[in-house]
């Protein structure tokens, strides 16, 4: 069993909430349905709070637990740290972990400006040097559909890329009573829809098209500037109290691409769509084809190929559990589809499979920098009356 | 019987292709399933050629037919012209036919541009005073599911607008051999996707909010430059000959707005829209509510009521065939949908109505130059790094 | 123009409620965008009621009225009689008609019973030797999304048939006041949702698979047996007085069938299904591959081929209005959908169509009297315990 | 934690192909998001093949393994029997191990025949007497969306259940070369499509009205009678060698049914209904609403109130991962979906719950017992020319 004849990699993690339950589950899961050329040895979970880290470790299933990231970093049996923290420490932790000779796997957006992310990418290139990777989270790459469609643009099915229409939809601060989190606090999140979920369409965009976003016009807004101060939070949604608080992050972005084989790209990211709550929604029309996504139905694919005979050409609804279609093989049969948790598997799978095999694995923190380039641009545009900013 | 007892209106029209034919559809039905108080008698259809003037009026149900515009203009049994011809005509045609006492209906754009749709609006006034009314071919405005969003909006059911998301999405160009036609041409058409699509869009983006757009931010792009000239032409297909031409107009636009409550804008109109043949699609998103539309199926609207409990709520999917609904009671019984014509008919209907109820119809002319604006406004900011044009 | 040169042929109507304003529509319509061999003039419309047939006649675009249905088909200058009465006296009529040497295009279900049904097929076989047509209006066959259906299986895309699965619900009745009308009335109508709605799919699934209804098992029900009388009808809705009377017919039927090529078939409809309002929806299953069709989006056919890499195969969903699917290209440019009304154009198009070639047009009385049969087969089962019925 | 303050319950599993990867995914998960009040410990997996078992061990996360069912039912560590093979051993497994003394969870159908079931249940009620329960696996009624649709029927917001339009669809036989497997073998599987998926949407349509079915009148066929032996098996997929043998099950169903509250029922099951790959859907009609479910999108109900105002009723897609649904709040935010494997995880958080409350969980073996009437009904109809069978 491949199970037990694999070599341990000791993990640690750094911070235990919505993110950090996500990855725990990865952990522990993939071993179970993957064959791996390393097995994960959940060792040491860690965060500011040592009693909520070790209460975060009997239930997410880590060996122990500890007070700060630093005794992560530490750790001889500690091989590979996955920073689940918000976007401000992630340079820190990152950078430590790669100079201690940890792989790393960093949640997204990369860090919290351009600076820190071209910070951890030298650390990233100099750890690489010795072997060691450094990955970060764009998760939604591991969604079979999403793997599918870059699958049929990279094969030419959907020729010259002529739009890219990419929206990230939520509606949790549409009530003006959702309190204040860390997630509304510029310094600790960096922005807001912007950074938060407007990163993994621009990292969607650019991964399926394979394409680059060479500049960009854009708009910023924050419709509800003052909030209660959170007394109790939880997940995304939590219960205010009397306190209020301001709102220093973008509630909703919207902006303008081009693509760098010629095409227009369209973008919107929100926390304002009232009914759509995690709708990732991504169209790319070609010459010869298109494709489109909703993670609202996130095991489905839609693919209209423009070569065929017009009398039985339309969009096909392709339900994405095969066995040919990447990862399916190891969970169910057809049609009994994967959830939001599975990509965080296959993101622990492919992690693993590459520093097994000695390879970058993707996305790298180049890549994570990319995206962080964007999101400066946009704040740019947005800031000086949506004027074009170029992207090298 | 209505039909009897009504006085009749003489009615003209010009041009008498595509659009010809939708109108001509329209004034033949709207008498045998509404009651009208004003009985249309469908006089001449007029063209440069006479020949096939002749030919459309046998086939399309014009008493007669003649050549070039201006007898429409001059017959005395003839109060109402309806002008179906390319937008370089539109000023000419409808200002003659204001200042002879002739009620008018123009297709849209209303101009090729603002100065053109100043004077047509100047013309329109003038006439007003004398009881003459002008109104604008925004045909999509009569489709019971926008009435319905609209109604939904007008009604507060909606809430505060943080978000319009238009998209007017076709493919007949993605196939580089299409051939040329006046549609290409700015000298007749004035624009391309952005005037022939586009202009639907922001149409209908303001009518459903009752919302002006404040300022834009654009792109403007031809993907392909130089065409088959056409051998042969019909409806939006047709096919070239061996010579080429230029295209003269843009093929796409996208452009971020802002709208006059506060709320962001995205538009976007293509004729590469590969699959897309004519999807009209509209969400907006409110503090209390959201409503979706797509043209593909246009007689549903979704409806989102943020309100509601959590625990069933969800969009709605409306089918919008209720006696209940604008215009349904005099058609069929609940279910049996309407189809594209449909619109021109309940256009006719209204024009007639305010015409007997001396009321102006909308969209006016006034309505027409506001959008011709926006358009002039998306050229200006596209030819200027998609900087940002403020709209008065 | 075809319109002007071709010959005149005389229609006359009998009813002119629900069926006879849609009939009506065709009439008018059909020369308008199709070439037509035949041009349909529209001489007559009558019925039992004088005054209302005159109205009938002004508001259709009727050249006269007539009261009683003799006259129609007594009067030399028709040379079609259309009937749109209940099913009672379609056989009285037909016949007459038939007998008079005048073509019938004679509403579904063809008769109130198989006995009836034979009469007629029997006319129609003395009257085609003459070269009178009769075909019987099951009008969803020239939905354009049907017809690329049948055009389907009949190239053989789906392979051997292996379920049938059809569907015509509507919810009109499940209001307990909904009051009576001649639908509910088995002397008239012969029976209730079986005849009025389950003989369409009865129909349409043995159009889609060529083949044919060999038995079956069934069930009916009344599920509210007394209602108000109606104090004023529309359409299918109406307002009850305070009156009560028995309704006679079936309210629901659900039946198993067998195909002539193997596959099993599910049946059902309905009145009682609160929400759709029109759903006719059929399913087939065959070896090679699938088809799936609502109503309710009737310009779409999902069409899955299974015969595909399995990668990319899924259901496609064909919007039925290229100009290569059947009709269409006498209408709109793709994507500008038709409605409900647009295949009584269609059946008037091809009735006129195998007038002017002297061949016979489909579905004949022939095919109306199997599917009365079917209904007889549903009915006998229904009142012996489901017990399977064979069909010769 | 809950985690840890929480007894032991050691638990046992025999079989560990299919369902004992599903049932193990939920032992392991489900302390990791909900607070159990018994800590499952995995003590052992048992199946024929010794050395199978204990690769499957390593890889599901068990702590040991064992040669053949008994050494679970008897071991003093294991207070719980999970039963994951074929139907023909539940019997068996499940009576010793209640006499035993140990909870049971056993897949469903309870039993191939329904001698074999009352057996079963006439065990569970002896042990119900000393706090032993016992449960069969008809996991789908834990999917969110169906809890959902039970609730809204139990609250009144369908009225009067008028219709129950269940299918469920798979086509993982219409290749005919599709190699044989315990599944096709009447010895093992009692039946085909009828027991295997068709067990589950009689169980889902009894639970979801919380009526039973009082009759049926059926039909069952097998298209392919004969298929190649398999040489290697994959869950539901394989390779066949160049022998060939006997299908002895059915391959499809259809039956109609009545229910207990007066309604219809129309019932399917097939393997071969090309495109749909694992479609569980049900539709339920009431006099007051309606819900639709559709497992290809798992985490939507789509729900009619059909005494809402009909300007703005229709469907609502109901995206079922709201923290106030089922299940949900331990989990993860609203719009981020759950997957196939969820509901076993939430099928083992009620069994513990349970167990500990000492109630007896739901469904029963007597709730089992009585799917399997219905399945024998069936089958009884079936074979006597689909005549009616009643259920007591």
């Amino acid at each position: 069993m491949a199970v037990k004849e694999s070599p341990d990699l000791g993990v640690g993690m750094v911070g235990y909430s919505f993110m950090g339950a996500a990855h725990s589950q990865a952990w522990r899961t993939a071993p179970r349905f993957f064959d791996l050329p390393l097995h994960p040895r959940m060792r040491v979970v860690a965060g500011r709070d040592g009693a909520a880290a070790a209460a975060a470790a009997a239930r997410l299933g880590w060996e122990g637990s500890a007070t700060g990231w630093q005794t992560v970093v530490e750790r001889d049996d500690v091989g590979l740290v996955d920073i689940c923290t918000p976007g401000d420490t992630h340079a820190e932790i990152a950078v430590a972990a790669l100079e201690a000779g940890k792989h790393v796997l960093c949640e997204k957006p990369l860090a919290n400006s351009v600076a820190e992310a071209e910070t951890m990418v030298a650390a990233a290139e100099a750890a690489a040097r010795h072997g060691i990777v450094a990955m970060v989270g764009f998760t939604y790459r591991r969604v079979p559909a999403i793997r599918l469609a870059r699958r049929l643009v990279a094969e030419g099915r959907l020729g010259t890329v002529r739009h890219v229409r990419a929206q990230y939809l939520q509606d949790w601060l549409s009530d003006e009573d959702t309190p204040l989190s860390w997630r509304l606090d510029k310094t600790k999140a960096g922005s807001g829809a912007l950074g938060d979920i407007g990163a993994h369409v621009i990292d969607l965009a650019q991964y399926i098209t394979g394409e680059r976003i060479t500049g960009v016009s854009g708009l910023l807004d924050t419709f509800v500037t003052e909030r209660p101060v959170a007394a109790e939070l939880s997940g995304l949604s939590g219960r205010g109290g009397p306190e209020r608080g301001a709102v220093t992050v973008d509630d909703a972005t919207a902006f303008l691409a081009r693509m760098s084989g010629g095409g227009m790209g369209v973008f919107e990211a929100t926390r304002y769509a009232t009914g759509r709550k995690n709708a990732i929604r991504i169209e790319i029309n070609g010459s010869a084809g298109s494709v489109a996504f909703d993670f609202e139905d996130m095991n489905v694919l839609h693919f209209h190929d423009a070569t065929e005979d017009p009398v039985t050409a339309g969009f096909r609804r392709i339900v994405v559990t095969e066995p040919q279609h990447d990862y399916i093989a190891s969970w169910w049969p057809a049609g009994h589809g994967l959830g939001y948790e599975h990509a965080f598997t296959h993101q622990v799978v492919d992690l693993l499979g590459a520093i097994a095999d000695g390879t970058q694995p993707e996305p790298t923190f180049a890549d994570g920098l990319g995206v962080q380039k964007v999101l400066e641009a946009v704040e740019r545009s947005a800031t000086t009356g949506s004027g074009w900013v170029p992207l090298a």
